[in-house]
């Protein structure tokens, strides 16, 4: 376990040591006249990218779209072309989605960025820009610190985005901060573990800054990893279906950032507390996070999320005696 | 029942018989050099626009969003101004978040569009050009002609979309293919009825035109109408997550159009039939269509499964004793 957490804070120092080399490559990417930013991935890669997409849409001028690489695929957006930037993940680099849409992505012309774990890998190969976590086990978050890297540096150059250097000094604290929010959840994780070890459905529910931590829990970890029944909601679509299932025997999980998703989370606790006691709220604001700047927390939401959210996902599995790494069919039956 | 049909059939042909005022609105809306298209909605509403923003992505170079209402009211993107569309939904004009979506959009100074049932509901009287469906029930059908009425008159306009008129020329089949697409969908959805009416958790899939309706399914009708517990699955993002919890005992309604998409939900079907027999699949190519081209099949994907669906969800309240028309929280209680 304290092995672990080393590993995860060097992870993130390595993703943070990365910053003059990504700096200078979006200097040079930025000479290529870059009209319109794409991310693809599939499930945990592409959902940290839903927060760059957010991030974008609130403070860019340029278009940015998320897609699921399979999807990109298919659909090959008519936007795509050489003033395009395709910024991709994939932690094996062996994702042949991820593998394909860089390929189709370099044929229009577009100048491809990858982060991968490995090396060696095809992603690897394949994109114009590399960026290697050296995370031993899940790579998220230090993704998300090159992607926050990479986005914002383009705002800074496109947009006078004025607070790079703040929302830099912000990632700056995340290797010790992530770390403390990771020891202040894990009595919470383990009374979520207790309540919750026999049930079989849940809702998680997010917006903003939340929503691709909703959206990966349920699937990524309650799914893949639980194969638990977790439907992710989106806060702003909860009272427009979702809600007509919540009764007293209702599970959500409530992911509550500091962004601007937040009264959209309220919204949802509000209502619900009045009909079910099962709630399990992670609230940004319970982190103190020591160091960042207060008009910054709101962008360190998913990080904060996210890191608590491994506790849960942890003492859950060792609860329920079924490791987070057992799977049915993923890497051992063809698809 | 066959009152209902010719309800139905009548909303269509309301609709179609906007066109004409369509593309004179879009002309004029043209003069303001618009440069982006954001859709804004909740629920059913929103999931017609997924298809809508799909349809841009593919074909058009001005950048389309779709955003929940609420959401987009808070994110407020960047790219909003002068020069944006909002496009925006409400069968009763009066959700609250569309309403205020349209203020935001109109300070900014952006062009807007709604699509209501009431023609003296807020939204009819906020939008700078209403266009009223006649629909005496759900609207979606109506709504989703008018709103590619609009988007292919811009595409024509602004990207040169060559095919406008065949698709047009499609829609015109669409009140007598949508009745014949119910009769044929009657026997099938029987059968659904009978074999899956004491199920209580199901995954719709879908992608491309039909995940709008895969969503929609799953979160307006078995969530919001039948009180079960639905996830909307994307095909692309199956593999990467929610697979791992099927077994012989999943549920799993596959929603298969004849647009981009299919190759995605193919995989989907071919992986999923090996680990659980209980796979529902509706197939747009089971429906003839007659008169329309085989290249605009694809447009019409998400008009046939929902007109099919409307059978299904009707046979299954019918044997379930849950009316579509009840509700816990929708219209009863505040939030």
């Amino acid at each position: 376990m304290e092995n672990n957490l080393l590993d995860y804070q060097e992870s993130l120092k390595h993703a943070l040591s990365q910053r003059d080399e990504i700096e200078k490559t979006v200097k040079e990417l930025l000479k290529r006249d870059i009209k319109n930013v794409i991310f693809a991935g599939c499930g945990g890669s592409l959902a940290i990218m839903f927060s760059c997409e957010y991030i974008m849409r609130q403070n860019s001028s340029i278009p940015a779209f998320a897609y699921n690489a399979g999807e990109f695929n298919k659909l090959c957006p008519k936007l795509l072309g050489k003033n395009s930037l395709l910024i991709t993940a994939s932690y094996s680099g062996t994702t042949p989605e991820t593998n394909e849409a860089v390929q189709i992505a370099k044929e229009k012309g577009a100048a491809t960025i990858g982060f991968t774990g490995k090396a060696d890998s095809p992603l690897s190969k394949n994109v114009d820009y590399v960026f290697l976590n050296n995370a031993k086990t899940g790579a998220t978050n230090a993704n998300l610190i090159m992607l926050y890297e990479i986005i914002f540096s383009i705002m800074r150059e496109l947009d006078g985005f004025e607070k790079y250097d703040a929302v830099m000094q912000a990632l700056d604290t995340l290797p010790d901060n992530l770390a403390e929010v990771k020891k202040l959840a894990e009595e919470k994780a383990e009374n979520f573990a207790n309540e919750y070890k026999d049930e079989t459905k849940f809702l998680t529910i997010g917006a903003g800054l939340s929503w691709g931590e909703a959206y990966a829990y349920a699937i990524c970890i309650l799914e893949e990893m639980q194969w638990l029944y977790a439907q992710p909601v989106h806060a702003g679509e909860y009272f427009h279906g979702p809600f007509e299932i919540v009764d007293e025997n209702a599970n959500l999980i409530i992911l509550k950032g500091e962004d601007f998703g937040r009264p959209l989370v309220e919204r949802v606790i509000d209502f619900s507390q009045k009909y079910t006691k099962r709630l399990v709220i992670l609230d940004t604001k319970d982190y103190p996070l020591p160091g960042v700047d207060e008009e910054m927390r709101g962008y360190l939401t998913p990080f904060a999320l996210s890191a608590a959210l491994d506790k849960y996902s942890e003492k859950l599995a060792e609860i329920r005696n079924h490791p987070l790494s057992i799977r049915r069919y993923m890497g051992k039956v063809p698809y």
